[in-house]
């Protein structure tokens, strides 16, 4: 917004400190910082907003369970502070981005969609009562329309979506299957947002963790993001050149800078929980990234503690029906290192280290082509 | 080392992925992840080792505050992971940067005076049950002297320390004094060196806290290294060429990933401090390439953690001495925190989300001038 409004009322800007509206890193990082202050200024607000939402709910149930919530109400930790996030997320986005960018709108329509669901099944955990919110498979089919529609605007974007049915693998320069059936790209396509969606969802168990995690992976991924924008890196790089990427760059710097805040009030103890309302934006959002760089194996390292995580999930499963045998303490994998005897600041500080060095890993894919 | 081993075993290295090693990018990236793995891998043994170091000590007092001590003894954390710290740095930097490059060695040989006399310092007050260690001038004299060793050598590398004698600002192209007169180009470095080592020292009070904001500080200074050592990037942004910076880079990406796999076991609860015998050398590391790519200005801004600390506790004793008034409620500034009633995680992840804040734009600077 503010590149229309100064470029289009100033005639000279070029000539102004504001020139530098022209560039992506300065627009991005200003789009960081608004979105960090953001979230920090309105987190005490927010969780006011939300004590009361989540003391709000329950009046509906006509005191079937009001002795239990009375005892809960005063040290519960409210949820669905993923609303703070991406509020966060798309004032900055508008402020900071060009709204005529296609992949923008995009991206912005995917994350207030994600957010919707979340908050949809986090509420109806807290005003219903029901353990496990709106039933699995509707949130699941929820998803997979929300990522189909999200790729079919993405895979009809001039200059963007013809890269569609490539699959890109690290280390190699050349697009090992250059032209995937549609069938398997819209397949493989909602399978990376949605798989990315629910592992950031599952690893959102310890207070920082996931939202930690969430900005090495979306820093990581904005670079690959702004390499692709730029004709010469990308050339130089071997990457497909996205003219429109710049804005998927201002974006990510975004949800970067809104992690960060909101990691200011979320961390041990944290004073509000993002929720599947946060949780299932953010891997929406750091799945359909990858899709549009051609880079979603490269998630498997990038995303690496939240494959972890549901992985651990699956092997537990699969072992335990197998064998009736388990394999971990507990899963998700965060719980396994509870019970092993680490602290919940340690179980958190080791996986950012994790998330530290593997999104450092997939930065170097960059270069070992 | 293994530049020159591969480079001359094997003589068509050029041809495998052995050229690798030309790039500097690479021998940082395999630095940072050696130093990581020496420091996670050896931690336990390390703690083991420092316990005994510990507990050998208090026998020289023949029994004079034994009570005192196996009380203590159990829950004590020992001190002096600088050690672990400082020799994965060295063993790294080594393993993968050139050493008949000088001003690696003029670094490690400093990395290795702090450490030393952060160890005696340490030492000190476990052994002799000094409460201060050694005493603070005698302390100060040491850190100056060691300070104006590193800077005499480094003023006298052919193709770095021509620039000795400039000072740079950020946001100025141009050297704002082109030509300071020697004597105060000394007292300036030795000023930056020893004030950022002490200001490490009085940072290191929460777990995880001193290193944690180190790391962001040094990769900082790391890509300034990096994009002072590259030719085409120190013109293109206005910094003084210096050749034979790769180097620096390499160190600098050895003490990151150091810092990093200290943090595995720095972590809350720490299952060892640094020490003086760490955060010294820390500190003085950092001050150094401060004063090589000619940046001492903004260490204010990317140390601004470490000078928020030390400014705190000027703040705190002068306004105490002149109005018998209390600014803080404590001092170093991260007491203050603990007794308004943040978490000793809250503390360190807020600190560190301003160090990483103020890195941003540190590197920011790099483009704004």
């Amino acid at each position: 917004m503010f590149y229309y409004l100064f470029t289009t009322l100033i005639p000279n800007y070029h000539e102004t400190p504001l020139r530098l509206l022209d560039y992506v890193t300065f627009r991005a990082g200003a789009a960081l910082v608004t979105s960090f202050f953001l979230a920090v200024l309105f987190g005490p607000l927010t969780v006011r907003l939300l004590k009361r939402l989540n003391a709000m709910a329950p009046s509906r149930l006509e005191g079937l369970v009001e002795a239990e919530f009375t005892h809960h109400e005063k040290d519960k930790t409210p949820s669905m502070g993923g609303l703070l996030i991406v509020a966060s997320i798309l004032v900055s986005s508008c402020l900071w981005g060009r709204l005529d960018n296609r992949l923008l709108l995009i991206f912005l329509g995917t994350a207030a969609a994600f957010c919707g669901l979340g908050f949809w099944d986090d509420f109806a955990k807290v005003a219903l009562k029901r353990r496990d919110g709106i039933p699995g498979r509707v949130k699941l089919i929820c998803q997979f329309v929300i990522a189909f529609i999200a790729l079919y605007f993405y895979s009809h974007t001039p200059g963007a979506g013809e890269t569609f049915r490539q699959l890109c693998v690290p280390f190699v320069k050349q697009p090992v299957w250059p032209m995937m059936p549609i069938v398997i790209a819209y397949l493989f396509g909602m399978f990376v947002v949605v798989g990315s969606s629910n592992a950031v969802n599952l690893t959102d168990g310890k207070d920082g963790l996931a939202v930690g995690c969430t900005i090495f992976c979306v820093l990581t991924y904005g670079a690959f993001a702004y390499m692709a924008s730029h004709k010469v890196f990308a050339e130089h790089l071997d990457l497909n050149y996205i003219a429109g990427a710049s804005e998927i760059v201002v974006l990510a710097a975004s949800v970067a800078g809104a992690c960060i805040g909101f990691l200011w009030h979320n961390c041990y103890p944290a004073s509000m929980f993002m929720g599947d309302t946060g949780s299932l934006a953010l891997g929406g959002i750091i799945g359909l990234i990858a899709v549009l760089v051609n880079q979603e194996i490269l998630l498997i390292l990038v995303g690496g503690v939240f494959v972890m995580e549901i992985v651990s999930v699956m092997i537990q499963v699969a072992s335990f029906k197998l064998t009736g045998k388990r394999v971990f303490l507990c899963t998700p994998i965060h719980h396994h290192f509870e019970k092993k005897g680490w602290t919940e600041t340690q179980i958190v500080v080791r996986f950012w280290i994790l998330a530290g060095m593997l999104a450092l890993f997939g930065l170097a894919t960059l270069k070992l082509r």
